[in-house]
């Protein structure tokens, strides 16, 4: 069964779960603005006009489209109906909603999911003109919920993808373990790590972050030039892939031993044993039913109870179609993460777990690893780094 | 000069032309949902939290955005005040706000120009609630004209990538002419212009579009396995590329000659020529300051007035960072393209002129060129296709 299909159907399921009668996703010009929904909707191919794709709480599961996308359409072998009009998609879409007379439509609007906040403001007012007039203006809902499950709610095809992207990102941490040499910059272990990520046929999943010693830029910025590998540097590595649209995303860290060195010294040691600590404990707590506030406050509590500065980014985000995946979060109640992070944790949800803290005159120590929430707990989906990689140069 | 610097300086100039006090562009998570307009505000890169991009009719280039994205904006090197925060943006833009009182903001909603809305309706909503209370809230407008004007009216850095674009598309043009032999399917012709594509370091700006003698799906169908070149068959192809992010659209034609032809059959000169007749009479009148339906209506009335079927398109869509891009739109006025065909032209808009009509048992004619608007007329930026390319085979 092609992935379409298999969350299509998810689709219908959730519809039934939550009551509400139809699924409405409205687009245009997909390759200018791409609603991030249509990745369950319909292959990897564009629309052009206005088109509507509609999943039905019945089963059904129709297209209204511009005349000239009928057949990428059908070619997708999904939709029971597809209808391609000319001039205006408006006669075509109050028929079919008089046709089925739901009495809640949700559309792709959401204050705190962007993945599901496709719906442009532009296109909510164009179809609240379409419906000007019928009873079904009323009846709009936001689709988050809904999408919150259909995203999260990971099926088997897409987990495999997860575990293969994971698979490939390790083997990229590896590499940079072996590549490493003195006096080399963060470029050029970025540069590294594209060329190996073409070389495997996938895309990053996110630029790769390189932090090399204690004056790297944490954070989301790109490599430096000017930053050179030296002994007594902690480097950390941020690399996910794509495969087959699905990504990974982990963090791996490095110290280079100083000379005479045996082990890192001490601050060092217990920057990072508190970092897996961290992670060891949350990842026991995570399971179905749990708010993800909850398991973000444990790993938080620990660093600060350790007297490091609190990391200030939410512990674990969603993986799957984007790299930072919508709905439930492990973060802190912080105004910028709206309600996900009082969104329940779900069976089948991919997560990471990651946080830092930073050593004065080494660096920033920080991991992530990707997880799978499971019936009572959670699985490890990358093999956990649990031993700080040495590095004699 | 970088093309984000030149293209955020033209937006200073056009927000003085049209007396609107900022342009404010507010994002989150841009690698889930890509507003259009950040290729005009930033390199390549993702944002992450909620961030607000402000430039000011008196020249100010503002950034508030996540306290981990400011290396990445700092990096552009366009923004003069770069503000990163770290729980919530609303406190950082009330004072930017406050600082400017601005009479006018423009945001990114549009309900006819998809390239202008690039405002989610929960980011909308969002936005009502960071300025609730202010007096900013019934300041709002729509940034469609300086949308419209920012995109349409291309610098010289835009039309020089635009010119390379159609320079790549006309030679794989050219290869698919050596390319085709009798029996050769659809999808053959298409995966040796998805390979050429590759090789010349570019990506598709569209699916190619293949369309093989009388049988063949028009429109945007796939190209498909089982319909295969043979004698008597006209052969349309629709390729474009991107090259530098910005898109070049071109159709050709070729006729496969039957044994014993020397010319076509009658009925497929005359279809040709009408289409290349209804192109140069429409380019002829293709200025500034007329409106995008008037110029659609002159190839429409002679395809008409031949006793074709109309063609259920526009005849020219504006191209540049996207191969379909919004703003005037010379075509019909049909509710589907809004107010788009009742735009007017502008000097340095780079439009598409095409138009098809059918053949019974040859297939789908079809012309379509790249030009540019001049201060008084138009240029072809690709070199025109006057003659059908007859194949013998």
């Amino acid at each position: 069964m092609n992935l379409v299909k298999q969350k299509t159907d998810q689709a219908i399921s959730i519809l039934n779960e939550l009551d509400i009668d139809i699924w409405l996703t409205y687009v245009r010009k997909t390759s200018e603005i791409h609603d991030p929904s249509l990745y369950f909707l319909m292959e990897d191919s564009w629309l052009t006009w206005q088109t509507v794709l509609l999943i039905t709480k019945s089963g059904k599961k129709i297209a209204i489209c511009g005349r000239y996308d009928v057949t990428n359409l059908e070619k997708i072998g999904v939709y029971d109906t597809i209808i391609g009009y000319d001039e205006s998609i408006k006669t075509d879409l109050i028929k079919v909603l008089d046709e089925i007379d739901p009495s809640s439509i949700a559309i792709n609007y959401s204050i705190d999911n962007v993945a599901a906040d496709g719906l442009t403001h532009g296109m909510w007012l164009r179809l609240n003109k379409l419906l000007e007039g019928t009873p079904y203006l009323e009846r709009l809902v936001s689709s988050e919920k809904l999408l919150a499950a259909l995203r999260g709610r990971k099926t088997e095809l897409e987990i495999n993808k997860i575990k293969k992207a994971v698979e490939i990102s390790e083997n990229g941490h590896k590499k940079v373990t072996e590549f490493i040499k003195l006096e080399m910059s963060e470029e050029d272990i970025e540069k590294m790590l594209l060329k190996f990520t073409k070389e495997k046929g996938v895309t990053v999943s996110y630029p790769p972050l390189i932090h090399v010693g204690a004056t790297t830029s944490i954070g989301h910025g790109k490599a430096s030039s000017d930053i050179k590998v030296k002994r007594g540097d902690l480097i950390n590595v941020d690399y996910g892939v794509f495969f087959e649209g699905y990504a990974s995303d982990l963090q791996r860290m490095n110290y280079i031993l100083r000379e005479g060195e045996i082990m890192p010294p001490k601050e060092v040691v217990r920057a990072f044993e508190t970092v897996i600590r961290a992670i060891t404990t949350s990842a026991e707590k995570l399971k179905p039913g749990v708010y993800g506030w909850e398991v973000d406050k444990i790993a938080r509590d620990i660093v600060i109870k350790e007297g490091y500065k609190e990391f200030m980014h939410a512990l674990g985000h969603q993986i799957g179609r984007n790299v930072h995946d919508s709905g439930c979060l492990l973060g802190p109640k912080w105004e910028k993460y709206g309600n996900s992070p009082l969104m329940l944790v779900e069976e089948n949800q991919a997560f990471t777990l990651e946080l830092h803290v930073y050593v004065e005159n080494h660096g920033y120590c920080s991991i992530e690893e990707d997880v799978l929430v499971t019936k009572d707990g959670c699985e490890f989906l990358s093999v956990r780094q649990l031993e700080l990689s040495l590095i004699r140069l």
